[in-house]
């Protein structure tokens, strides 16, 4: 028979942590990442260092379902020359100034011709773009649209010692933890993008942290736990296509993308919506801050789209701080590491703590004193002068898992109705438990 | 197999139709309808000229449901002299001034006697009303309160040539096309109001083109489409009288009333209130124009009353600009032909046909490549260049429609929830389709 | 086959009676109430005088679920002396001046010893607050705040003459009305506190003038009511107890307290939150007051804790005026009698039998006369000059019964949808049922 579990938060947390967490995120952050590539076997060594990380490697022209593994991509340096021999842009400087996946090239162009092939920002003037070229052949530079405002007509050499190999592989890293119950939650995190802080050297830090965290409870867990740090769509894809058996296990799961900057926070709904994972994440994020954005799912976004898709419907949300594409800073050079930050950061993995622990006491109770209240007084559990009009505030969630223990509700039902934080009803019904009046529905 | 058929509005509405709608309208204003008589009978012929419209003469006295058919009224002249023996108002002139279905008179009246059967607005003193007495035997005029204030005292010549033949009939038109399926979408128009042009003039021009346009598909079209031409209640009541079976295979319906003014648009819900011809048109509107009025059904207005009646239930709506009865030229002599406009006949008429398209191409779909997404680059149907903060709202309609056609969403149900026009779901469910990535759930 | 009843506010209303109620609440205010002892056993007796109560003892030391019967609390009398000997606070004067339930006490104290047994309420000086100790064994005094702060230290004199009797009883009340069927509406008021005029002598004063209108009837009401008149907590479990039979008839019903200040209304509703006692209450408040506060059931509050708690789920609602605990003078010597008024306990007894009217009439009904509106004209039932835009007022209750009786609404599932007062719906639907145009469904 179940019962109700300690606090994960209680047992986990460790006040404090953001800067351990904002210093992986630095580790990570200068790597050159992309859809594969040395880039991210690189940072899955930097995760191994903190895990038992399994790493994956997936031949390039490998099928995972409608795609093909793309050849490898890697890069070794990449600049452009100014007609004077200037080094005008340089890859060893900002990884952000390649096209992503860009092929090689080798030449001199006029700027007119050039221009083709830069992507700027004219809205952000100072600031490098993030841009991707997986899909079509193509090389390019990216640069600050006031510096390409500001080079004088003349003749450009631009070079990038780049190469596609169509015998390299995909590499994606996993980490599973068994628990009581083969039923999985799923957290994710994508490792393809370059140095960009927020967008994901954050959430791969707070996954990695939260595995780590998990994995000290040794079996203990009432889930089983499946950590994927894996290229966004093309990785997740390639994972599903490769555990078509595990997934039928997954119940849950949470995107964790963008979790360490200032604003939000920020939760995208899985395409179910009213998922266990949905209202937990919910409930946890009005407890904490006084205005979560909560946002119906939609298919686009990070890799929830596939988690969604209709072959699996997996009901994976998203966790973010800020919400991705609205912050100015996305997908620019402005997603740095002075952009994220220790508290942030902390706060979003002590938020998974709290939806675990939501998930992990998900149970149904059921009052053995059920006519009427039961005596409370008698058992020393209310207070013992009467008629204060401020005296019930503490005995409600008691009160109320009492009422609502019927064998029909949950905690985290009875939570959401009693409009009191989750850890208050979580305490009473342990109390409860303790004094022989509650028990977990069989 | 069914597939994603082509937009009816592409195929059928030709812009500047308002005026053909309007010019129509105008025809057939001058001509004093009633229940019954004479007048119906010259605007069914009307629209005869249009389409191959089939005209019912049920006698009087028959019986139709708990009702009776009246004898039929028709009217000649009428008209008042003052004591000067000049005609002070004369039907001839506008035919409101008779109370309809007034039976015959021919006397002198003092000014105070008179008084008793005329009826004026003193809210509105330059407008004539329009008044019926149908149930009740009676006669009267009607004329502008301001007119009636002015008339001195003394002895009157009141005139009305009418009669009411217990052995004439009630006339109805009806205009029936048979589609793939058995079953009906109806529309309906009353046809009893004398000279009010939005009121109906507006809504039997529209139902004809409609009518007109539909039938140039020669039974292409995935359902049957009914078109009423009909009195109000009696009529309505007295077709759902004679058509017992027919009326089973009707699933949704609209009433066409009051659709040419500048206002509105305007959706009263069927009964049931969430039935298909509901959603369809609550999209199409929210679509189309910036705040329409959505209302809930209610037991008054036209002839949705008999249709939504506990033993029909056939879920028809009431489409129109304005609200009636709300509008002040609402059954005046102000609801004249200056009072309707080509452009709004012509945005109802267009409405219509977007409706039309909605329904035919109401299916559930399934996506062929469910396994996360599928790889649109391939394909062509993505952007080049990934990152991009705006690219991707053109892909969103597509990625709408691959997420959640499974089986279980039909094309409105998607647009709902995606919250993009109809039209633009429409278009990605054809690309896709086209590219075998998507069918119509079988 | 059952019928539309006759209104019971037309039957049993009688305009003014609010003086009556405040009278009788008054007759009892002075007794000092308790969860068991004489002042129980006299005010029940006041209520003997309007019905025939059926009077209850049940013995100290019995159980009832979880509970023991409380030893029986009598006292007879209690005063502070000051250091010159003068009462300086005297039960016989207001009797929430000592704590209620307090034991005995004969003895002399310094002020600050004394303190420790002195309740007031800082934060309204002035007034004397209502406190109890019921399961822990104290003994105390309330008063004001101000008199408190205004006491020298000195030796006083502290004594209280009271008991707490092993062989005693708690005492409550009851009183049936056998109806039509075996189902039971259930109005309950507790009994227990001492001088507080709207709580709870407002509620007793209402039940027992409503069990005495309803008596007039002699079991021609469609429900049995159980009418109860017990103590607070101990008493309503008691009493649940020992009727688990009569239990199972139960299907609703209202907690009657603070029914006499004047603010509010305001209605909790049951566990259930839609039951029908719920939308009963929630129409008939609406009709009456421009701004009822109706709130959900939270477990706190009066005996609806008891009524809705896991193992009964009786759909017990409370129908106040001012919410309990909130009203500045709630559980102080504020609540006294010229803190209800006879016009705020009028309303509040005739808004019971109008929720009564509705329960009474709740019959899902079934339109006759269905193809289409049935021909009112010919019944009278109808305006008889059409057009005029103001007509239809009159008509709609008409139009909404006929439009909705298709056997699965009733008559508050359509004034609710109608939005229009239930008196009204109620008319229509006799007035319909008179002309043989509706019957209730079989």
């Amino acid at each position: 028979m179940p019962v109700i579990r300690e606090s994960l938060v209680q047992k986990l947390y460790q006040p404090g942590i953001g800067q351990e967490l904002w210093d992986f995120a630095n580790g990570i952050y200068p790597i050159c990442r992309s859809i594969s590539g040395n880039g991210v076997r690189e940072t899955l060594g930097h995760i191994q260092s903190k895990i038992d990380l399994q790493v994956h490697e997936v031949p390039s022209g490998s099928q995972a379902f409608d795609w093909t593994i793309a050849p490898e991509w890697n890069i070794r340096d990449a600049w452009i020359k100014d007609p004077q021999g200037n080094k005008i842009i340089d890859f060893k400087k900002h990884n952000l100034h390649v096209l992503n996946y860009s092929g090689p090239i080798n030449g001199k162009f006029q700027l007119a011709d050039l221009k083709k092939h830069i992507f700027t920002m004219p809205d952000q003037p100072d600031l490098i773009p993030y841009r991707t070229s997986y899909y079509t052949i193509n090389w390019g530079f990216c640069m600050s649209h006031d510096q390409l405002m500001s080079l004088p007509d003349g003749e450009y050499e631009a070079f990038i010692d780049s190469d596609h190999n169509p015998n390299g592989s995909l590499t994606y890293g996993e980490y599973f933890l068994q628990g009581e119950s083969d039923e999985i939650f799923l957290f994710s995190a994508h490792c393809c993008h370059p140095s960009l802080a927020n967008d994901n050297c954050s959430g791969m830090s707070v996954n990695t942290h939260l595995a780590r965290a998990l994995s000290s409870l040794q079996g203990k867990t009432r889930y089983s736990y499946q950590f994927i740090f894996a290229p966004g769509t093309i990785g997740s894809i390639t994972w599903l296509s490769r555990n078509e058996e595990k997934i039928k296990r997954i119940k849950n799961g949470l995107i964790l993308s963008c979790v360490g900057d200032p604003g939000g926070p920020t939760y995208k709904r899985s395409q179910a919506g009213d998922a266990i994972v949905d209202r937990a994440v919910e409930k946890i994020l009005r407890d904490e801050e006084a205005n979560p954005n909560i946002i119906d799912f939609w298919p686009y976004g990070y890799d929830e789209r596939q988690y969604n898709s209709p072959a699996f419907r997996l009901n994976v949300g998203l966790l973010l701080r800020s919400r991705f594409g609205l912050f100015p800073e996305y997908h620019t050079s402005g997603d740095n590491m002075d952009f994220i930050k220790p508290d942030a950061l902390e706060k979003s993995y002590k938020n998974t703590l709290q939806i675990i622990d939501v998930l992990e006491n998900e149970y149904k109770t059921v009052n053995l004193a059920p006519h009427g209240e039961p005596n409370l007084g008698k058992r020393g559990l209310y207070g013992a002068i009467g008629g204060d009009k401020k005296a019930y505030d503490a005995n409600l969630p008691v009160f109320w898992m009492l009422n609502q223990s019927d064998g029909e509700h949950s905690l985290l039902d009875i939570a959401q109705r009693a409009k009191l934080p989750y850890e208050r009803i979580h305490d009473a019904a342990k109390v409860l438990s303790e004094n022989g009046l509650l028990e977990v529905k069989g």
